[in-house]
């Protein structure tokens, strides 16, 4: 076959920045042939795909029908993502070694005068144009790989699928399933841990980091640069904890509450902080021609960025948690509708994410405070079945995704191609990791007074998963992040195997008490002395209490049919506004003079009978103190505040319970019903 | 800036047809800077899709506010596919005409020597590789387009994203909620309907278009080619209705089960076959130079493609469903993890997708008869919160797919920049879609003994949707298409508004009942006399009495837990493998000498009481005739084929039908419930 080409240059534009289009021109003799052998190439290219996600699929499958095999037969070793793992790497070696495809292809040589890569690219074939679009940058040492095995290369996926279609659902499902009682009751501990606990994490390691790297370099074991702020990135990245694994086992164990709370609250919090710390450390350029020297304006500069993401990622999300709450207010008419309300509630979630992602924020922790604002305000506004629906269909994705990311996971370690693994590194970064996580809890523990057993406990626990590794694979162009990537693989394959299948033997090593019931524990607290239980919560509580009264006497009642009436709330002078904007609901509550979070209480244990309007007594103001504690017990808003959340935590499925206890108590939507029911039978008759 | 680009060829390849790989080579000193920038462009260019899908997304939240006020209010004149058009077109309008961006890019010429296109395109720019993808052949006359605004075409998306992300769960629903009853009742009528009456539409319609064109070509009116393979091609993709307005209005009204069975049963199989149809004339192609021309041998080669493709489809989607259906079946313990079975289900009905498309054949069609087989076997095996989960979650895909995918259709009338409105041919393809529709109905009801305002109704119902609309924009290259693609998008318009909103009147006018209750009339049929309901079933009846018996004798008892057991209905020599096969329960329900099935009729009301075990009398091996029937009734297997089948339908969710009546009956599981507990105990006391 002959082919005469032509080049033909359309315009010599001068070479700007802002340039996004380029085009490319090229002509052949023979159109009709090339036409349908594009055709088919582009066919083919996609029944590959769909092949290559097929392989994840049925990977995926496997893995659930494992999992079942593992409760049924209550395997605690081994959990579905420690599986998922191990199922993905079988996949990785065949892949690797067994499947030989012949190399088919050939190089075509493009020469051409662009000084930038474009978004778009033009390529006129024959005079027909076809489309290219930027898929990213690729390192010098790839291309040969490219040319070695594209197969291997098709079941890679683009780094940015898991920040913005796996990571999201999984984040969003952490805070809407937040056991949000035992979360508030140790908030001070919670933020230490994630807060200044992830930042020293971060700086211990990337310091000790750092010194393997001076050594490494010494001993001339390093093969390419690797400087301080790639340290630094390190840390962030393995600081960030993901005890799914050890949750599911407590929760199945039943383990302490508080334990719990403590651990599922820092580790999704610590998400958040690790995630916008590495992407400051990323923003981190001093001016000039060194750009890896410290200056102290290019740091200021650093720890600006932290708070402005941080901060504005979290107002956004809050922001758009109020507005849908807002919105399932206002058109109360929506409950009759579970389809429309469910749809409702999934784009409001979703549209929180792009709009972060649009002004430049952090979609997934502005996604992580949706979903704890619209636990909290939108969940009471919905209708029985939307709030099933919701809970399932975000258990569902964050299932979905989280065994896709494990399984993958496992299919990198041998399909990834740059994998760099330095020994020296390697050793360095688990004794980073196990400093920096010791770094992390035991000054922190020792402050909160926090018992030795836990602490061991939550040193053990610290296990590094999704997010890690999403963080890690996210570039690896240089020798320095694909150093990181696969010595992040070899952390995350050891904490979810050996940490993950040690809980249980730890557990009962620390001696730390298993089969509690939290609900029970709960009544045990209100006991007829009253403070034996809140001897660990009081520390921190005072802290929340301002916000809880602020919350429950004039949050709740404007984004939520539940709580009192504004006009009992809120000073007499607002009366107008306050009768506005209070719902008809509120004041058949305000005739009972309970509300309903009390109320359930009340159905739930004889004991309580007595404090059925307590809630309304915490009121600031005074208004409503109608509703007098019974049996000389000193009942202070902590108690109303634990019980309140306590009902919320009632109708939150646990995060992984459902696989581990299908007769969790989240499953008896009963009580719930006939409490409704009564309060209408009730306010008929009032 | 000063830019020195040094030209170099990497190999001068042989120009071969497999090549897949290219590399663009091209220096330029300023490589820090320039990192920099791309760097920004990349965030920029994702900030900017993120904003663009917020913008849809945001339209969906508007129409589903607004739905809901449509819904309060009882508005039925406009339907929220309507509805969603018109929110589409508003925001187009904005798009086009409100906003205007600078034009801040520049053209860059890439000139080259490459004779194909390859799917993955290396360019080296200043040192650094970027990888482009293909993404698709853009018409000459749309480079200028590009140019001219970038922004429209940001807000394009990729027509395959239609075919392989939204189309799916639309049709897997369809075959999921399909009401099997009716349907089957109406096999033969429904069957002639969407295989005969399609390829006729098709033909009536690509030869009135025909006519039309050279009519267009005698006075001048053609700017391009237009081959009688387009006009049939056009015929192909006008012929595939998607009535989802005219049912959530028949659902709403109650209108008579079999019209809406016809209706729905027709247009779920047409679009299936419509597709099929669409892809076997696209693969028409004639030996030699003239590739328009009729010839014989090509003519068979389609024909053979179209019946290849359509039973390899039906095949694949039977099969997985029957390979779940057999997977729940055995791992009966999993009904005790909800979460894991509904993940299974999702991801295997998934996988019956991908292994369509991956092994060339069409992916939508398979799934079309997953979700049948699913619905039909699987479904009987799931436990009843994956029951319910399952239906909410393809419930919740489809709405909010379909509503996407109208409202992007409003949104591409102004927003796509080839159309070509040629008055001619938008006349003609109203006056042909109207002829074809005629030649599909009248014929075909005549044939089926339908009556005449059944028959007037079809014709009135045959708007053009989701299916349509998705063919037509899958490939808008040449003249001809693109003029296809801005009639079809007229013809959708003018059909979901205009036909979709005179449903009413219509109804009204053609005397057509309305607020029948579908099982009240089932027990109307089994009256004193026995046959009066029956008229119009018995013909089509027979065909699928061979089936029923296959069905209910073989493969329930195989594929789930309910049916008869196999030693009852296999031959006595196959004794001990049916032993081997049948489940446990099935001994049960022999014990009781009658499956669940006809046992939920039992609970619905007092009269069907004397029949509940006509379903065993039904097995034509006459091995169970020891439920005699009572009353001197002639019971036939008709009778037993229709309860089997209404009881499932009491199981599935009509499509739509939660939107508009939350009161249907599929929302009250107690009389199954009532039913399981009574097996239970009936089991305990045999």
């Amino acid at each position: 076959m002959q082919n005469k080409c032509k080049h033909r240059q359309l315009c010599a534009a001068p070479a700007r920045h802002e340039l996004s289009l380029c085009l490319c021109l090229c002509r052949a003799e023979d159109s009709a042939m090339e036409n349908i052998v594009t055709e088919k190439k582009a066919e083919e290219s996609h029944r590959q795909d769909s092949a290559d996600l097929l392989v994840f699929i049925l990977l995926l499958t496997l893995t659930i029908l494992t999992i079942w095999l593992f409760k049924h037969r209550r395997c605690r070793f081994l959990h579905e993502t420690g599986l998922a793992m191990i199922y993905g790497l079988l996949v990785g070696v065949v892949l690797r070694y067994a499947i030989h495809v012949p190399s088919d292809m050939n190089n075509v040589t493009l020469s051409c005068n662009v000084n930038a890569s474009p978004a778009t690219l033009l390529v006129n074939v024959s005079g027909k144009f076809y489309e290219y679009t930027l898929k990213g940058e690729i390192s010098g040492s790839e291309i040969n790989d490219i040319q070695d095995n594209e197969m291997l290369r098709k079941v890679t996926f683009d780094p940015e699928v898991f920040f913005n279609i796996l990571l999201p659902p999984i984040i969003f499902h952490a805070g809407y399933s937040l056991k949000r009682r035992h979360f508030f009751r140790n908030l001070g501990s919670i933020l230490a841990y994630a807060f200044v606990g992830t930042v020293v994490s971060c700086f211990i390691i990337g310091l000790f980091m750092y010194g393997c790297v001076l050594l490494m370099k010494q001993i001339g074991h390093l093969g390419g640069d690797f400087f301080f702020t790639d340290c630094l990135f390190f840390g962030a990245i393995v600081s960030a904890t993901d005890p799914v694994t050890v949750l599911a086992i407590f929760n199945e164990l039943q383990v302490d509450a508080d334990l719990y709370a403590l651990l599922f609250g820092e580790s999704v919090l610590n998400d958040a902080v690790a995630l916008v710390l590495s992407s400051s450390i990323v923003a981190y350029q001093p001016e000039g021609d060194n750009t890896h020297t410290f200056e102290a304006m290019a740091m200021l500069k650093s720890f600006g960025v932290f708070l402005g993401v941080f901060s504005g990622s979290f107002a956004l999300g809050v922001a758009t948690g109020v507005v849908t709450a807002l919105i399932s207010f206002t058109f109360t008419k929506l409950r009759e509708l579970p389809l429309l309300e469910t749809a409702l509630f999934f784009l409001m979630s979703w549209s929180t994410f792009l709009l972060a992602e649009a002004c430049g924020f952090t979609g997934v922790v502005a996604v992580l405070f949706c979903g704890m604002t619209q636990a909290h305000y939108t969940f009471n506004n919905l209708s029985p079945e939307s709030q099933d629906r919701t809970k399932q269909l975000f258990e569902l994705l964050n299932f979905l995704a989280e065994n896709f990311i494990f399984s993958y996971m496992g299919l990198t370690l041998f399909t990834f191609h740059n994998h760099v693994f330095n020994p020296i590194f390697i050793v360095g970064a688990f004794l980073a990791v196990f400093l920096g996580r010791a770094a992390n809890i035991y000054p922190l523990s020792f402050l909160n007074k926090i018992t030795s057993n836990f602490q061991h406990m939550m040193m053990f626990a610290g296990l590094r998963g999704a997010m890690t590794f999403a963080l890690s694979i996210r570039d690896t162009a240089t020798y320095a992040r694909q150093m990181m990537f696969s010595t992040t693989l070899l952390v995350v394959f050891f904490t979810v195997w050996i940490c993950g299948g040690g809980t249980t033997p730890m557990l009962s090593c620390q001696k730390i008490r298993v089969g509690v019931d939290s609900d029970q524990e709960n009544f045990v607290s209100i006991g007829p002395d009253g403070v034996e239980m809140r001897s660990t919560k009081q520390e921190s509580a005072w802290l929340f209490r301002i916000w809880y009264n602020f919350d429950h006497n004039y949050l709740k009642p404007i984004l939520t049919h539940s709580g009192p009436p504004l006009t009992a709330t809120l000073p007499a002078c607002c009366g107008p506004l306050a009768r506005c904007l209070t719902s008809p609901q509120a004041y058949e509550n305000e005739g009972q003079l309970k509300d309903s979070d009390s109320d359930l209480i009340l159905n739930d244990g004889d004991i309580s009978l007595a404090y059925g309007d307590i809630t309304v007594s915490t009121d600031a103001t005074g208004a409503h103190t109608s509703g007098t504690p019974v049996g000389g017990v000193a009942v202070n808003s902590d108690e109303a505040l634990d019980r309140e959340l306590a009902f919320s935590d009632h109708e939150l499925v646990i995060r992984g319970t459902r696989l581990v206890l299908p007769m969790d108590d989240s499953e008896h939507p009963l009580p719930l019903d006939s409490h409704r029911h009564k309060n209408e039978t009730m306010s008929l008759v009032s």
